[in-house]
């Protein structure tokens, strides 16, 4: 075929992709460039606006490393990330809910037993964390995984920190036979995604601000169910309802309680989360 | 806003956008997100897909350099890039069409006078070019900016020669009085775009060809007039009618008509193109 316009060019690119051999691939691309070309003549794009496009992703490539995906944050910032979330995971009673990975997990964190302080020196209001994870049906998980990880008490993960040697407030624990897990830590504040490249560009240009309110991410494992991955915000935090990546769900909202003294792990005046995880069983 | 699900999620990215100054952007942005949303919930795209399209972007990004652009190949590839020069050149009689840049054009080439060889001491065919440039209204316009890119004999471009030390069969001309231009060189082969990154990855998953049908491109400059980006076709070569990047148009073709001996201008046998372009008026 030749001649194309701008009404007959997506069929014919449709048609491309007909000999495709996985019929999922095939179906996926093929959506793509409906939407894609439907986007394009929507907004009847021009060739300058293509050109700054290819610059941004582009840009967007180029600032991706080990320790930062810009990918993601556009995805996350673009709303993308919690929809693939939300039909991924349509959940029944008893699981808990799921929402971004966001773009600071590192895999393989380093193991702690129960109990550990995941804060080292890092200053901060101490924090104790007490967590128990179940099935749906409620029966406690032993020697689930655990992967924690959060901000510091200004905002910023370790990976964001490079005069930090080790990792800090990344951990991963195993679940007693009760299916329980505890650690220490600090409170994590609230904090701006990265808005130095490309997608804190985006979200100035479009007055936007880059906030999220402060959470402890939780990733979890076990054996015949579903990996969980979640976040737990603290209740009296601001942006909870302007989330800049529209992560927050209300049943993932709990109080950081406040004591004045210890509980015989504690010295002195701290703030206590509990919360109950359940898993979705794997294929349901 | 909190609690989003794969309905409500759209509306409420949408409304983030409402603070956009630049009207123009929160156009853009606006029905990206639809579109981008809509493209999700069509495929009921899994967390892992979601995976593999970051990664996907994030290898695009990381292949591109001063001489490759491998977001402008996917475009290219997914018919984008031939729509938007679709959408924007809407073209009068008289006035050439359009096709894609692609990714090889390099800004600045060298400029060198009227019925230069620009082969250098590349083999190949000798290929002699005689070309007009005028406005729509058939005035020859003079002193037009004529670049000129091509690949070799082997469907190659100088950017891909690492081993070469100075641009080839890339060049700058001004068109004489009477708005003519004429050049020496040797015939371009059909090529396979780059196909050893993500680009390559996506044709070879979905049962598609590389190749692109022998062309020579040419971007065209005039004070009052729309610059012109097109390529002409050689009429003898294959892959006419499946174009990777679907940017052959009929008028664009041409025949490189065989000849036994010179013109005066050649000394044994060679092919000879003759085109005459014609420049759309700017804000027309």
């Amino acid at each position: 075929m030749r001649d194309f316009d701008e009404t007959n060019i997506t069929a014919a690119v449709l048609d491309r992709f007909t000999a495709t051999p996985d019929p999922r691939l095939k179906q996926i691309m093929q959506s793509l460039v409906r939407h894609l070309h439907d986007f394009a003549r929507d907004v009847e794009l021009t060739f300058e606006e293509w050109q700054y496009a290819i610059d941004y992703l582009t840009r967007t490539g180029r600032m991706c490393t080990d320790k930062r995906q810009e990918f993601i944050l556009l995805s996350d910032t673009l709303g993308l990330s919690m929809l693939v979330d939300a039909i991924n995971h349509r959940m029944p009673d008893g699981a808990t809910e799921t929402t971004v990975l966001g773009p600071f997990y590192v895999a393989g964190p380093p193991e702690f037993p129960l109990g550990a302080d995941i804060a080292g020196s890092l200053p901060g209001e101490p924090l104790l964390v007490d967590g128990s994870v179940s099935g749906a049906d409620g029966r406690p998980l032993a020697g689930a995984i655990v992967d924690v990880w959060q901000a510091d008490r200004d905002g910023y993960y370790d990976v964001q920190r490079p005069e930090l040697e080790t990792a800090l407030l990344r951990a991963r624990f195993h679940t007693g036979a009760d299916g329980k897990f505890s650690f220490k830590s600090v409170m994590p504040s609230f904090y701006p995604i990265p808005d130095d490249g490309p997608v804190g560009d985006m979200l100035q240009a479009t007055a936007r601000h880059p906030n999220r309110p402060a959470h402890i991410h939780f990733m979890i494992a076990a054996e015949g169910y579903q990996t969980l991955v979640t976040h737990v915000f603290a209740a009296d935090s601001p942006y909870l309802d302007s989330d800049a990546v529209f992560g927050v769900k209300n049943s993932l909202i709990a109080d950081f309680t406040r004591h004045d003294s210890g509980d015989g792990r504690m010295t002195g005046p701290f703030r206590f989360l509990t919360y109950d995880f359940g898993l979705k069983p794997s294929g349901k």
